[in-house]
C-alpha cells in the first residue's frame, strides 16, 4: 500500500531506517519467468533495439508491477548499452547470452568521447521519464550500470563467461586496463547521472564478476573504478543512494563495503547475513539474499528459506531481493507467494 | 634439496610446523601445459583409461619432478572414479570435459556397493604404489577425491558449469540429496583410506564447487558430508592429514575450517589470505593461493604476485600452491620461475 505522505519504503531504508517488513523488489523482475514479457519481447527481433525502445521497455518494467506489489521499478536495459553507446560492437545471441566484437586494452582510446555516448543513450533516458510519470508514488525507482571491471570483462572477452582474457590484461597491460576502466568511469557516472536527472530515485552498480580476483587485482579493478565512480557522481550532483552488488567477492566484500563509498550492500546468495553486518559499516543498509533456485522450486522450501532471510537480515535495515537474478524458469505464481510471505512478516 | 633425516617439509607443514621457504606444489602440476604429458596422453583415447592405467598414471605424476623441486606428487586420477565405479557411465569429451548419464537423487540406491567399487578401483591404488616406490623421501605424495557435494552435481547434472539441477534438488528432494551424500561419504572414505594404505602420506578433498550455496545448505551439502566423511576415515584408521579445499566458498570457509574436521585449509585465489588466517583455528596450515593466470603472464608480474603471497601467508604454516588448478597455457618456463622464486624466500 503506497503511502503518500512518507517516501517510498526503499528509500527509507536506504536511508538507514530499518523496517518490518522490509521493502521487497527482485533482480530481473522484468524478465523472461513472465509470460507477458515473453510475448512483449517478439516485438523486435534485437535485444539491444527492445532496450532502446522506450515504449516497450517501459512496458517491461510495469508488467511485474501489475502482478506484484513490490516496493520499486527497475529500469529495463542491459549493462552493456554503455560500450555499445561508446562504439564497440555488441549483439545479443539468443539462448546463449551476449556477443560483442573484442575490444584490445591497448585500443581503448578509439573509444567514443562519453558526451557522445551519452547522447546515443538518450532512450534510455526517456524510457526512465516514461516509468516514472506512470508510477505510484510508494514505488522507488532504481537506475542502474554495469561496474567498470564486470562492463570490461565483457568487452575485452567478447562475451560473459570466462573472464582469462580480462584478468590477464590485468598482468599484462596493468596501465592500459586503468585507463579503460578511466573511461568507463566517466561514461558510466554520466550515464548514472542522467538517469537521475530523468527521475531514477537510487541506483544500483552490478559488479557481476567480482569473483576470482586475488586481493590486490580487486583492489585495483573493482575497489578504485568503483570508489573513483562513486565520487564523480558525487562531483556530478547526483545525491540518489547508490547500492553496491559485488556477486562473487566473498571475503573481499568487507573491502568494497567500507573502501568504495557505497551506501548500500547487495549481498549474494552464499554470504551470510551475518557476515556482511559484522564486516559492512555500522547501519550500511543490506540487500539480498534469497536463493533464486527457491522460486523454481516453490512451496513449503521457498517460504522457508524466505522466512530465513527475513530473520537472519533482521538487525540491519534490509532490503530483501534475491542473491542473484531470478532464473527464467521460475514461476510467478512462486514470485507472488514470495511476496505474500515477505509482506506477511516472519 | 631432500634430507633423509626428517619427515618431507609439506608433512611438517601440515603438522604444524612454519616453513622458510615453505613447500610447494601445483594443482594439477601433472597436466596438458606440460608437452610430455600432450604425448603421454595421445597413448589412450579415453581419459578414465588413461587414469586407470598404472603405468600411465604413474608416468604422469613423475614428470613435473624431473622437471621442477617440487615437494609434493600428487596422484594422477579424477574426481569422476568414483561415480564410475559406483557404475553410473561416465566419459569425457575433448576440449570440453566430463560428461555423465545424469542420476536422478531418487535412484540413487541403484548405484553400486562401495565394497564393489573399491575393488574397480584397484588400478588406482596401483599407481599410488609404483609413485611411492619412486619418490625420493623428501616428496610428499597426495592422494585425493572429489567432497560428496562436488562429486554430487556432476552426478546429477550430467557435467560440470551449471549446477542448478544438484541445487534445486537440495530443496526439491532433501532426503534424497542426503542418501546420496551418505553413499558417496562412505565410497569416498573407503577410496581415500585405500589411497593411503598404497602409500599416501596426506590427502586433498576438492570442493570445487563450494560457491552459490546458501548457509542451511552449504551446512547441508557441504559442512555435514564433509564432517562425516573426516570421522569416517578416522574410524577406518586414516591418521594421513587433510587438506579441504572448498573453493569459491567465500565467507562460509570460516564455518568449512571450523566445523568440517580437516587439518589444514586450501585458500583459493580470491580469499585474502589475511582472512582465512583469522576465521581457521589457531595454527592451521594454510595452502594456497597464487592467481594461476600469473603463470601464463610471467615475468614481473608472476614474480611480485609470488612475493605478495609469500608475504601474506607469513604468519601461518604455509604451503605454497595456486589458488586454482594450473591452466593448459601456462609455461614450464613460468613454472620453473615460479618455483626458483618460492625456494628463493622474499
Amino acid at each position: 500500500m503506497a503511502d503518500r505522505e512518507s517516501p517510498p519504503a526503499l528509500l527509507r531504508v536506504l536511508n538507514g531506517e530499518r523496517l518490518d517488513p522490509p521493502p521487497i523488489w527482485i533482480m530481473r523482475q522484468a524478465g523472461r519467468y513472465l509470460p507477458e514479457y515473453r510475448e512483449l519481447r517478439k516485438r523486435t527481433k534485437s535485444f539491444l533495439d527492445f532496450c532502446y525502445s522506450p515504449s516497450l521497455a517501459t512496458e517491461a518494467v510495469m508488467q511485474p508491477l501489475r502482478r506484484f506489489p513490490l516496493d520499486a521499478a527497475i529500469l529495463f536495459s542491459d549493462i552493456l548499452v554503455v560500450p555499445d553507446a561508446l562504439g564497440q560492437k555488441v549483439w545479443f545471441v539468443e539462448g546463449e547470452g551476449p556477443r560483442l566484437e573484442p575490444l584490445l586494452p591497448e585500443t581503448a582510446w578509439k573509444l567514443g568521447e562519453p558526451e557522445k555516448a551519452i547522447q546515443r543513450l538518450s532512450p534510455v533516458y526517456e524510457t526512465v521519464e516514461r516509468i516514472k510519470a506512470q508510477l505510484e508514488p510508494g514505488i522507488a525507482l532504481i537506475g542502474f550500470a554495469g561496474a567498470p571491471w564486470t562492463v570490461a570483462t565483457y568487452m575485452l572477452q567478447g562475451r560473459g563467461g570466462d573472464k582469462d582474457e580480462a584478468r590477464r590484461a590485468i598482468y599484462q597491460r596493468p596501465q592500459e586496463m586503468d585507463a579503460l576502466l578511466a573511461a568507463l568511469v566517466e561514461t558510466t557516472a554520466q550515464h548514472l547521472a542522467a538517469q537521475v536527472r530523468a527521475g531514477a530515485d537510487c541506483l544500483q552498480l552490478f559488479e557481476s564478476w567480482a569473483e576470482g580476483l586475488p586481493p590486490q587485482a580487486f583492489q585495483r579493478v573493482v575497489i578504485h573504478p568503483t570508489r573513483k565512480l562513486v565520487r564523480r557522481l558525487r562531483e556530478l550532483g547526483v545525491g540518489a543512494p547508490i547500492i553496491g552488488f559485488p556477486r562473487g567477492a566473498g571475503a573481499q566484500i568487507a573491502a568494497y563495503a567500507n573502501e568504495t563509498g557505497v551506501n548500500a550492500l547487495g549481498v549474494d546468495t552464499q554470504t551470510p547475513a551475518q557476515f556482511a553486518y559484522d564486516v559492512a559499516p555500522e547501519g550500511m543498509p543490506l540487500q539480498g539474499n534469497l536463493d533464486p533456485q527457491t522460486l523454481v522450486v516453490g512451496g513449503e522450501a521457498l517460504e522457508r528459506a524466505a522466512r530465513d532471510v527475513l530473520i537472519a537480515f533482521k538487525s540491519a535495515p534490509h532490503i530483501f531481493n534475491l542473491g542473484h537474478g531470478i532464473t527464467p524458469d521460475a514461476t510467478p505464481e512462486n514470485v507472488a507467494r514470495l511476496v505474500q510471505v515477505v509482506k506477511g512478516g516472519v
